[in-house]
């Protein structure tokens, strides 16, 4: 059968400060990620398809600079579909991205995320957000039930101290409350290695919405902690506040840091919306977002970020 | 609604010899140049539209080789339009570009170009044909009027000495007259810098076209100069003649500085067409596109150039 | 007129182990060939068309990465078609390439091919699959009859001591044969350099297929051989077997280099099919096939390969 291909993508650009710059300027990926794909589908009869995707970012819209040097390393899969659930081979984002995504309010946006910025970003604090030569296995929707399994063998991840990578996620949505919980195996046999897991939970009381995610690094280092948001929609305007605290790590000098994130979004579209953002950092959180200067890590340029601008989806 | 999404792109390849060439061989981009790109449009309602651009070149056909090794360097943007104009925030062309590119009569073909290869290109001669990280206002065409104003952060631009980037531009067409101008405020506090300019005419005949550009540089070793240039119409060809001289610089061996161009385009179709073209350098224009040698410039290989291809535009 | 552009790729990914990985793990391009592209034809009218090809890859669906970082390294050309034939101007497959693949049954599997694997490739084994600057004439197909040649000029190949590149090649089908011929001039005025030809033939005879090809490659080092295969049907099945051997080389260590390959392909529709294969080597194809330490080459990590994997064309 005709494959269905589509073209597609996201484009985000505005004026703001990010911590990291002196002073305001061009943003670009402030809210969004810009990129651009191709994805599409084959009906191979009897319910099953065969499915694939390609896409390429994150594109900086201030140089056109393209992550990864113009590779398709935010997806490159083929699989197939069918009452089974589906499979994809390739690089692509994990379990825990796909299943727990959902529980930062404002889409872990790059600027000013507060589960980020202590380290616990919701789409992907187990080894990244993305991982190569995956198997993953979802299964179909269940009663609102649904559940993903990314696997990797350990001769794909370099051999020795790494381990095969497992990673299982699932979520449950009904009656405006959704949780979700994931999990990740010992990524490598070094000492600083341990299982990681986050829990989430999520409701939505029409008039507002409120969110809590609970993780546990699969590194000591990256510590534990947690997120909690709310926010509220008016018509095509959403506002929200979101904080995120980094309780324990092994490294002590980042325990208790400490992010804030004030966000509003204006719908012009499906497609297209205007944001508006502003987030804080406390000197721990500063510090474990800093830069290493001779070999010792220093505050970031900034504690209070902004940004103002677009994002359309095509 | 629906983004309007468009790939598109240009090819362009043929057989001659460019200035920087020993030898008659492949050529490619010597009249188009070859890219590809995605564009797009989204109707917001109330006359507003989203609008981006993700473009990619200059693709050597000799090679397949993608200049910024396949960044989206040729315009990478975002932005809305409406009654009151458009806003484009990224990476794109210069309001120079947009307005005074239509006074070379063979679009700043880059194997030929005669004001090109003096340094005094219409499209771009005012750092560069293309700006990152700017923010660039369009106004609606009103009554043969338009004028673009673009402007990019001193921030984004490394800081000092570098100063705000701000060029200004417009265009008046009616009546078979086309008249335009650009101004580019200093780029830098270093001493080179000035304020540059650029003033075009045009006057469509019908049987024939000629045009005329002054332009200051932006630096004084850059100069100022004037190209003139004639072309002639029949049916699906066009014949032209242009010549430009570089008549002052601070680097007095590029002084008088001066190139000719001959060619021709054959529409095969309003997508596709064939040209030829041929051009020379006097002695300083060899030596301002010499190569460096020990540190000391040398003239170019040859003060003779060629080629003859095609062009088609998907 | 409107050109009919088309966006198109491949994406292949499975499980198995090549000669080069140490265990089973992640494969892609196991038997197809991951890449994406954009091509188009325009209507100029008279039976004249204009072409273009812009194709980039191999990707790698492991980890995203494409090679050539990301230019269009496998095509980028633009030409004319019509009943003189056609001709395209750039980097392309060369006349061997499109004219003798045909000769394996399995199309050049990148992981297991017999022929491959001696240096004797099919698609191109004279100087690469590939060439830059290529002018390339295919004629129109006149009676079974086809032919190619293509010429790139010796500045287009870094000057003396290359030459010129000059290849033609022809293929006849009829009433269940094919039979091809290809031709290459000598590539250098090197010592090792000499004329190469390859010389195929295939027939089917419905309920099987058999293929033979016999190649003196344009290198002494690169030696003679020949390939012979079979394949079978079975409605959307197909299974094969192909062995062969370099019989000639001026390395004596890689002579009687002997490899054979098992396939079995499995049709889910028209653009999509699943694989098995596998493979092996003897003592000297392995030595030819392995990497080189200090200077000295020794042989690849397995003598044996074997991949599963879907290939999904879109």
């Amino acid at each position: 059968a005709q494959s269905n291909v589509v073209l597609y993508g996201e484009a985000d650009a505005g004026i703001g400060q990010r911590y990291t710059m002196d002073d305001t300027g061009f943003i670009s990926n402030y809210s969004g990620t810009s990129r651009w794909g191709v994805r599409g589908s084959e009906d191979l009869g009897n319910g099953l398809k065969a499915n694939f995707n390609l896409e390429s970012g994150t594109i900086d819209l201030g140089s056109g600079s393209v992550g990864g040097n113009g590779s398709f390393n935010r997806q490159a899969w083929v699989g197939v579909s069918g009452g089974f659930g589906s499979v994809m081979m390739g690089r692509t984002t994990t379990a825990q991205n796909r299943i727990m995504g959902t529980f930062d309010l404002n889409d872990t946006a790059d600027g000013s995320s507060a589960l980020k910025y202590v380290g616990l970003a919701a789409n992907g604090s187990f080894g990244g957000s993305r991982q190569n030569s995956q198997f993953q296995y979802a299964t179909p929707k269940m009663g609102g039930f649904e559940a993903r399994v990314s696997y990797v063998f350990k001769d794909d991840r370099g051999g020795s101290p790494n381990k095969n990578f497992l990673q299982v996620a699932g979520r449950y949505s009904g009656g405006g409350l959704t949780v979700g919980a994931a999990i990740q195996s010992k990524l490598s046999s070094a000492p600083d290695n341990r299982t990681g897991y986050a829990l989430g939970a999520k409701y939505d009381f029409k008039s507002f919405v409120i969110s809590g995610l609970y993780t546990q690094r699969e590194t000591k280092a990256g510590g534990k902690g947690f997120g909690l948001g709310a926010a509220v929609p008016f018509g095509n305007f959403t506002v929200g506040l979101q904080a995120a605290r980094l309780t324990d790590s092994a490294n002590k000098a980042y325990e208790d840091a400490t992010t804030f994130e004030l966000f509003a979004n204006y719908k012009l579209s499906k497609r297209t919306r205007v944001y508006a953002a502003y987030g804080s950092l406390n000197d721990e959180a500063e510090l474990l977002n800093g830069s290493t200067v001779n070999g010792v890590r220093v505050r970031s340029a900034e504690d209070k970020t902004f940004g103002i601008g677009i994002v359309h989806k095509f």
